[in-house]
């Protein structure tokens, strides 16, 4: 099943977090299940906090892209998704919060899920929760915005103006 | 002169973004000057958003270790830091609120600037900017904790109960 980031254009997936052609990054991938957003990430040895524990840092970065993720999924009608209109929205992060509610044990599959909570314009609402087995450890709110065209890379063939 | 950092415990200096003991880490050092907490990063060519911009999830981390160096710094009096006492301190992340005002050019040395704005007890608020040149791209602000026992590793020849 193709994740969410697969339908970004190649020359806007290289993200540290989430770019399929990002060979040093985390290549998270998010899914779209049953009305919510899902991505399992296992983190490596070295993505350690206190020894034991999962880097704050780390599951910042998660929470960070897989809520860009989901507003664009959430951004685009469901009859235009997994198609061009998708690959053509991309959002940033204008604000992110998260909150540490436990100390995230460092070996387990992290679950992540995400809720949309508004759609508005260029303005996606996204809430999600980190899991460890069946415990949450982790929520967070991302407040995306399409991305500005002045961010947006040249590409070969279609230079930016 | 020595960081903030320098001052952890070997057991408790593998964090994925500031700790002197993580090979595969950032590596963040933060150092007290003129009143407030300073570090500089020069993020490497994958830590990456949209190409040509930082990862907002970097960014996230970077906040998130300078936040939590801060506060041991701030937790410590004046007249104990720079020694055991300090050692002793460590704190980890409750929340962390990042605003991304603008995007952060991927290229320049980066200089985060923590101002303490509360230290109650066990429990430190600190605000956060990065800067990109002389323009403040992101703020951040982080609440910390005092890390508590359980989240502690044992040390050899002094394993926790």
């Amino acid at each position: 099943m193709p994740a969410i980031q697969d339908f970004y254009p190649d020359e806007l997936a290289h993200c540290y977090g989430c770019g399929r052609l990002n060979e040093d990054g985390l290549r998270l991938r998010s899914f779209w299940v049953d009305g919510a957003s899902e991505a399992r990430f296992t983190p490596k040895s070295f993505h350690t906090a206190i020894p034991g524990w999962v880097s704050g840092g780390l599951l910042a970065s998660l929470i960070d892209c897989h809520g860009t993720g989901t507003a664009a999924w959430a951004a685009v009608r469901p009859e235009d998704r997994e198609s061009e209109f998708l690959s053509a929205r991309r959002f940033v992060t204008a604000s992110l919060r998260v909150d540490y509610v436990r100390p995230t044990p460092l070996g387990p599959e992290l679950v992540l899920r995400g809720q949309v909570r508004s759609v508005s314009g260029k303005r996606v609402v996204v809430e999600i929760t980190v899991s460890a087995g069946n415990e949450v450890t982790v929520r967070g709110e991302v407040v995306a915005v399409e991305m500005p065209g002045s961010m947006r890379p040249p590409v070969p063939g279609n230079p930016r103006a």
